[in-house]
């Protein structure tokens, strides 16, 4: 079996999001800045279709997160923003267009049943009304012997932490300072973290922990 | 001129003290925790007067920002954990005893005056009633060639930085969660950091800023 995993870059005052985000600026206000690592990354580069990029510890742990992934799981708000009634949301068909990155099944968390949505290279978008443990399942059953990872947001990755559920997590710490946003490392009960890696680069700081169960 | 740093250690969470401080446990609740890499080491043990000890990549760490250090500076609370008149405060002379670890000049930030108190080993501990200013002048005036250590707590490190004062930060993250307690990443204005310097090791992480003018 594969492994569930959470990957996510984070700031120095432990926000995965500005503050404020709104559909036209859905990382919040300097959320962007969080993820200035990896947009001149090959192996970011490449499910996005853009050509060329830089290789090196960066990529080298983005490739390694990406490569073996067989399934994604997120929530509705960082799929598309919005809540409620899929036939009113403005982004009900998500920020990637008709090629997303993911090239692997989607499973999305919401309240609001939906028929899965067939994308190109590989992508397809379901919709999961039952919870993280049913999300989880239909995943690894798609997944095979590959990993699952869970996108986000830090509210998803909080209850796969709850529930026991995720084994590893690792954060790409940006050495910047957002002031307010969302929170990673909030509403964790009693969970326990083994730190079992640190990888260091000029732009960020990996740090990847095993969860303890 | 030496430089002006201060080095904390910090939750994954962000914390540099658990929550409800007390007298009985000036540091909060689980917040020992965050200093559990240090007790070991043999720079720490020499200092407070205990012999043997671990030496290796964290001990250089320790060892590097205590043996140029030519002053203190620290807030009353993390002097005493009192506040008011001198004479109300029960640990008005410190936690530390007759032989602190300092074995410099350290000065008190407080509202209420009071005449410096020598003590063995070569520490002394100096009451400035007229803000950071003025602590930094005199500790520097002591100090000479060598560097001033911000000792905490939080919210002093915090003035330092929004004045502009600080010129290195050293954060040693140790992979707990805290739940709660006392930030350190918070009311820092637009201040800006630099990473400089990773180093790790099993029980903790140690990052180095310089802080941007």
């Amino acid at each position: 079996m594969g492994k569930v995993f959470a990957d996510i870059s984070m700031s120095l005052d432990g926000f995965v999001a500005g503050p404020e985000p709104t559909i036209d600026d859905p990382l919040g206000k300097g959320g962007v800045r969080l993820h200035e690592w990896v947009f001149k990354l090959k192996d970011w580069r490449a499910p996005h279709g853009r050509t060329g990029g830089e290789t090196g510890p960066d990529n080298d742990v983005m490739k390694e997160s990406t490569a073996n992934t067989g399934a994604v799981i997120m929530g509705r708000k960082m799929f598309s923003g919005g809540q409620g009634r899929w036939k009113d949301d403005p982004n009900a068909d998500g920020w990637w267009g008709d090629d997303p990155p993911f090239h692997v099944p989607v499973f999305i968390l919401t309240h609001n049943q939906r028929e899965s949505v067939p994308k190109e290279g590989g992508t397809t978008f379901n919709f999961v009304t039952d919870g993280i443990e049913s999300a989880l399942s239909q995943a690894k059953a798609v997944a095979g012997n590959k990993d699952i990872s869970i996108a986000g947001g830090a509210d998803l990755i909080q209850q796969f932490i709850r529930a026991g559920l995720l084994d590893e997590l690792q954060i790409h710490i940006s050495p910047i300072l957002l002031g307010g946003g969302t929170r990673l490392f909030e509403n964790l009960g009693d969970a326990k973290l083994e730190k079992i890696r640190v990888i260091d680069s000029p732009l960020v700081t990996h740090i990847k922990f095993r969860l303890k169960k």
